[in-house]
């Protein structure tokens, strides 16, 4: 059988997480999935349609963005220096009014897809407006992508009468069943901005649809104060009332989440996706991902918009998480660099569907080649290098 | 006369610190200082022995590493998820006994000089053994540097006899006077490192000879325990009681610093600098820059050296800086980006000879010129992207 892709002579790290580094290896690929590796001496057949010379790079899984609304790139560095609520009420929403239309969407998200796959992201979870354009942009560009239709309480863009938001996610979630690259999901903004009904509504729906389900959740200290008609006494408390949280429900952030709000995760099998870039661009504070660990709670890492970070680069996320954590825990080892490799490279949900992000045969080849050759990973004695050194965007210097 | 360089049509921001960018700008260069910049439209002279075509660049001063020991970087990742004690007394110590020697100084030193200029550093503080190597190195580079001879209380590379460690400061800052890119200095390691007698020693060679004096200072939570027959009831006052205080005088860290410690600094002149992803990295802690700010003590920024960093990258030191500092103080307008940027481009005790760091007609030629055209930074309203944005390392995927 032809290969597609043979990738040959490089430093194979099949899997983070584990210091396996294998040298001299070959990667074949066919019909977008591994079908065998191993050391160049072992390579038998080496025609294949595309030839990849892998010297002096190092493979390994792509990295997942585990939370992004890639048309804000329109807002990259629109307003800066300023708390999330009066960043989002005072400059955000009002040019999301002005300015959102699909084809602003479909533009801008491509422009985020080109950033993201640039700085070796392979899959993104993305939540917005007008979700079908940004869905086609992802596509179009190759990524993999969990598209999410944006569902709030109030006017929305292509959404101009909020009692048609549960309607318009459910026509989304139609229009991109069974795309190879997209999946289709729903992201209900916040309990601040969605009421329980809206809540109940959009849940019932992704779960009616197998769908995955985002949230925004416990970003800031005083959002509490802010959930519309309160079930709980916290955020996750709330959601918990409300019957929302289960293996399918991803919620984004949980900066403010005490030992109760962290059993409750753990208990009803929901994901978190930590934004620690945005979390403290925007002043909100340092997520307990430690805690989350010790409780098996599964953990992505979210680049958030660029509006509030500004770029979407894991490598950026995956350093920052290692030393914010360390401050937080007054500890040096509060995660160990592998341990974060393996939260930025693990699929999201795969809680559900088994490990995934291996290079090894029979997984998707979601993979990228990172060039060593560079004088900011030399030496590299270790893949903690990816972590510590290693960045997704490159410089216009 | 003749024109050595001329930059043409490119986006000049003369003066981070304030918002000006002026399009079409042309930037004149005679001896290594700009002797004209202004409007494509008033250039009249275009002959240049080199002709720079700047479309889509942003020209800006070059950045200023506060500090650095750059013949670390063969020590980049050699030992992370570790405490400041432990890696230094299990790793770096031990390593640097193996594989110290002045070869190894001189091209380590020039793999992080070559890091550090494509990262848009055109000067940097530097700080090791074997400094005269170093100086080499930098000086065969072309970057600017202030390069310190290190001073340490026991056999250290080049001086196995520590009673001869300022007589070899001595004949280093000899050796380089008068050099066009190199400023001679002294670097006492720390107070836990040298007596009250060696460091009384260092720097009063150091003001014999008008050489800026560096010293790590209360670098984390435990050292006035540590340091060597204490004068004071913290590292700061226990320098100030050994008279070691003043504006030749750059303290690299900080971090735990009281009130009283920064009245301190304030007073007698002394210089901070701060290198915000090295003290998270060792989970140091967080220093007070904005306190420091306030009370208007001079304040820099280094990467430390690459192996507790783990890059030499002062782009993504201005985004650690400012997204901390909002953390610290909860305060998501802690540090304005622009005030960063100023930081990050003011040479080093420039608060004893003028401010430094513009574009204008009259200063050095020590500029950068960024390629805004790539996906991370667009779209471009502000330069508070290049604080939250722009990285020097180029990436390698």
């Amino acid at each position: 059988m032809q290969t597609d892709i043979l990738i040959t002579d490089t430093l194979l790290f099949p899997a983070p997480g584990e210091d396996t580094l294998l040298p001299n290896s070959f990667i074949r690929i066919r019909d977008s999935h591994i079908v065998e590796t191993g050391p160049m001496e072992a390579l038998t057949d080496q025609e294949a349609r595309t030839i990849i010379d892998g010297r002096g790079c190092l493979a390994m899984p792509g990295l997942v963005n585990g939370h992004c609304h890639g048309a804000m790139t329109l807002f990259r560095g629109l307003a800066d220096d300023l708390d999330l609520a009066t960043w989002l009420t005072e400059h955000i929403f009002p040019a999301e009014a002005r300015a959102v239309t699909p084809e602003m969407v479909f533009w801008c998200t491509t422009l985020a897809a080109a950033e993201m796959l640039l700085a070796g992201i392979t899959t993104v979870a993305d939540g917005y407006f007008h979700e079908h354009e940004a869905a086609r942009a992802f596509a179009g560009c190759g990524i993999r992508a969990v598209a999410a239709q944006g569902v709030i309480d109030f006017p929305a863009p292509g959404v101009p009468d909020p009692a048609d938001n549960i309607s318009a996610a459910a026509r989304f979630l139609d229009e991109w069943q069974n795309h190879p690259l997209v999946t289709p999901a729903i992201f209900a903004h916040s309990p601040y901005t969605c009421s329980p009904e809206t809540l109940i509504r959009a849940r019932e729906l992704a779960r009616q649809r197998n769908a995955p389900f985002f949230i925004h959740l416990a970003e800031t200290a005083g959002e509490q104060e802010q959930i519309m008609d309160p079930r709980g006494s916290s955020p996750v408390r709330h959601l918990e009332a409300l019957g929302l949280l289960d293996a399918m429900t991803v919620c984004i952030h949980c900066v403010w989440v005490d030992r109760e709000d962290l059993d409750i995760l753990a208990r009803t099998g929901a994901q978190v996706v930590t934004c620690p870039r945005s979390n403290l661009k925007l002043g909100s504070g340092l997520a307990p991902v430690t805690d989350m660990l010790t409780r098996d709670i599964p953990v992505g890492l979210g680049s958030d918009s660029a509006a509030s970070n500004n770029v979407l680069d894991l490598f950026a996320e995956m350093d920052c998480l290692a030393k914010i954590q360390k401050i937080r825990r007054r500890d040096p080892v509060a995660i160990p660099a592998a341990r974060i490799l393996e939260l930025a490279t693990t699929p999201l949900l795969s809680h559900r569907s088994g490990p995934g992000g291996r290079l090894e045969p029979g997984q998707v080849a979601d993979l990228i080649l990172m060039d060593l050759d560079r004088p900011h990973l030399r030496p590299f004695y270790d893949p903690n290098l990816l972590v510590y050194a290693a960045r997704g965007v490159v410089s216009g210097t």
